[in-house]
């Protein structure tokens, strides 16, 4: 062996000790603060999938749907063959979205958000899933320190996936895992309209 | 009323009869290809919800898994109770992903390609996911060309969606629908390591 090549060993070995040395730091488990934020698709079906993943672990999910409403009928379909191990709520039917009945809109986000801390509460759930709540701290309907307060005080090991676009900087702040989902391209754009599936 | 008020009325009116046109104008279905790529996470979880979604319609889905192996446990238990709405097909267990076997992985990925052409000639499938495809084209392991003339010359009402990172320029051309995902944050960097329910 000459010097060219002992030395390249030597870096090798180098590399590799420091590649084993941070694979073995990876050593904790903790609940998580995941947030799917952006403009793009896929941040409730990213959520949904992690729900199919945590059910087949045999990890009780609760879900919670601030706004979808009745477009939100795929899921529930599967989801309502494991009622030991999912429990779904899509509480957001007749969001109006706008100011005429903003007093009711505010109603209908509080009583979503007493659904997820009592999910976050229960030691029997694994992970709560916030569906767009994003959309509704957006609105000011709920103050974001409150939902912090909860968050953060939850049990270690408890994982929260939050989803929506424009996620409030306090909770990317105070999250774990953010996904940025960006839309490269749209089929809206050539006329085609939401379809059994694929946006609901 | 004024002029002032009389023209703004006579705008809202402009703007929403052009709103009622772009809506009235999106009436197409058609089979979508969908593109999850970019560093983040939430590609493969995505697709795993689209195909809860499309369960959910009664749709039959096939998904081919080119790279997971058996990473993939969780998904599978939950699609296991659905034998007739989805096919479900880790191929990618055993890829080996450097140059010792390169042969192999080629023969692995060759294999996994024909169980997706094979789902996509079937009109059986309402949806099929070729998980982490992108991958595969990266290493050069299949020629996107090939894979570009199946995918275009599938049936139109037929949905295929395809993750993994680095999407071919030539895929991203093609698709209707693409989304990046980009990590804005990752609990790796906390010492955190991939946990059931999470990441597998």
């Amino acid at each position: 062996m000459d010097d060219t090549e002992a030395r390249h060993t030597e870096k090798m070995k180098k590399r590799q000790a420091a590649h084993e040395k941070i694979l073995a730091s990876k050593t904790r488990e903790k609940g998580l603060l995941i947030v799917h934020t952006g403009p793009g698709k896929g941040k409730t079906t990213a959520a949904l999938g992690m729900v199919v993943r945590a059910m087949g672990h045999g990890q009780k999910v609760g879900v919670v749907q601030f706004v979808k409403g009745a477009m939100a009928t795929g899921e529930k379909a599967i989801f309502d063959a494991f009622p030991d191990l999912v429990e779904f709520k899509p509480m957001g039917e007749g969001f109006t979205w706008d100011t005429q009945d903003r007093a009711r809109d505010i109603a209908v986000a509080r009583t979503a958000w007493e659904e997820v801390k009592r999910m976050i509460a229960d030691p029997a759930y694994h992970m709560v899933v916030a569906d767009e709540l994003n959309i509704v701290l957006r609105y000011d309907y709920l103050p974001v320190d409150e939902i912090l307060e909860t968050l953060t005080a939850r049990d270690e090991m408890k994982h929260v996936v939050v989803t929506g676009r424009n996620a409030p900087a306090e909770l990317i702040e105070a999250a774990d895992l953010v996904t940025e989902m960006t839309m490269v391209k749209h089929p809206f754009r050539n006329g085609v309209k939401a379809q059994a599936g694929i946006e609901f």
